[in-house]
């Protein structure tokens, strides 16, 4: 058990840059990350569009060049899950699933937030044996097969490119009749020959075995139903706030994303979020990296007005 | 005289991240910037705290990256002087020094803040050796070593106790007998014992060879001169928004900044701003990148919801 200025929860585009900031200001803080350095951005092909990467990078290289910013700068970092948060009062207390239990005067909540399920039946048997939330992870799996992406986004769209490249074909099933995902990228899909675009539908049923065999689906406009076999389904039909740890102690908007004011102050005195998880209005690596920068400077705000309160 | 779907005026860091979100879009844009690609960031010694650069990167390199990303994603630049801007109606104007004049159905305004200087001979001469004008982007170069802050407000006093943790020694050179900063802030400052505060005392020289090595001090009640050798000196005696373009058109702040929701809109449709010259809470490097993303994507916005009225 050790007492740290500030704990960072989450070790992604948001929470790496708010250790840089905390540490490089002259405080200590300690991160705790449950996956990898970098969070969901590992799990991303590709950052083309982040300020100072004219070539674009890979999202695994981007998380360890900022975990080696941070750490450098100071920052602890733990591989490690939290399993509970104690946000009330001056001293804030966080347990993690090692049983490890460590108290801070701040912390900043950068859980981010993952892909939404479907919601159908088997969703969760299906996991990992056929159906999955991330093209860059388990894209390997499926190469020279058959799979679909549910979905009409930039993430979908940026999944559908990367399978294209490894898979024997893409069906790419959006229950609108235009792609959300707006330029470059949606154009490169519309034209993308390995790429099957299924408008207006939407998938009703997960079927098979063991694994993932085939997808029920339904045509919105016509209601025609339809089976398509795959051996793989990649989901990538919005995002979810990862609340669980502060639900019933901080404000969450009617999505589920904490409300914070622009200095990244949540309702709660000393403590902060910043990026995925929060009420941003745009869910981007370089908005993440400003918020975790924001959250840092009002953390260190925070930090000089206790000390010199207790000065006094 | 050409037409395009967005004018962004200051090439620093809003501008051209709002100029690569743009044109990654599928929209037309054309960046005006009168000195050097990357705007103030160019200006400063190195960046150390801007995500994904562990080494740091030397701002004008930083520039240029960001530079190369922008015209690589198709944006349009031109080194010239905006001079005048109508940004009324639906069809905004834009008139340069050289004499051009375009048209725009959006403009995002990324002209920046400059620090005030001083005023002094070799101020340029000193800057970026011995002489800086941001203690977060160059206070990790005097670690351990004895610099000056010039100022009394908000943005001194937090300079000063951010280089008072890092450095040997700091004076704080103030020219009235009371601070300008709020109370908890003035408070800190007065009692951190390794805050030395010069009431009553201006800077009326910058001394040194090729680095600055000493201030040239007065104290202004007593008429009494004083040499004070530093390593550094830092200038906070504010920043001044360089809106000289917009005043009468878009609705500025107590301090003359341009007042913007979250989504960096004003309160005239089809005009935006990001960076340092809207009212934000930070002026990094990294929150102005994220102005510049957050301003790109409502102008996609506007410009998709007049499209998709033109349609009808």
């Amino acid at each position: 058990m050790a007492h740290y200025d500030c704990i960072i929860v989450g070790g992604g585009p948001a929470g790496l840059p708010a250790g840089i900031y905390t540490c490089r200001a002259g405080f200590r803080a300690l991160l705790f990350e449950r996956m990898f350095a970098g969070g969901q951005i590992t799990t991303s092909t590709r950052l083309e569009n982040f300020p100072g990467f004219p070539e674009g990078v890979d999202g695994p290289q981007f998380g360890s060049l900022v975990h080696d910013q941070a750490t450098a700068a100071g920052l602890a970092l733990e591989y490690d899950e939290v399993s509970a948060l104690t946000l009330k009062g001056d001293v804030k207390r966080v347990q993690t699933a090692s049983g490890a239990e460590h108290t801070a005067n701040a912390v900043i909540c950068a859980m981010g937030a993952r892909r939404r399920p479907l919601g159908l039946d088997r969703e969760d048997a299906f996991r990992g044996a056929g159906l999955s939330y991330c093209a860059t992870c388990d894209g390997a799996f499926f190469r020279d097969k058959t799979v679909a992406v549910v979905g009409g986004g930039d993430t979908a769209c940026e999944d559908a490119l990367y399978l294209a490249r490894l898979t024997k074909a893409v069906h790419l099933i959006h229950r609108r009749d235009t792609l959300r995902a707006r330029g470059v990228m949606a154009e490169r899909v519309k034209r993308d020959p390995r790429i099957d675009i299924r408008w207006d539908t939407v998938v009703e049923e997960l079927r098979g075995g063991e694994r993932l065999e085939s997808l029920g689906l339904r045509d919105q406009k016509t209601g025609h139903r339809q089976e398509l076999p795959v051996d793989g389904v990649f989901l990538a039909i919005g995002l979810e706030p990862q609340t669980e740890l502060v639900r019933g102690q901080l404000v969450l908007d009617a999505l589920g994303y904490i409300e914070t004011d622009r200095r990244m102050r949540t309702g709660v005195a000393g403590v902060f979020a910043a990026g995925d998880v929060r009420n941003t209005p745009l869910r981007q690596v370089v908005t993440a990296a400003a918020d975790g920068a924001l959250a840092a400077t009002s953390v260190i705000e925070y930090l000089e007005e206790r000390q010199s309160a207790d000065d006094a």
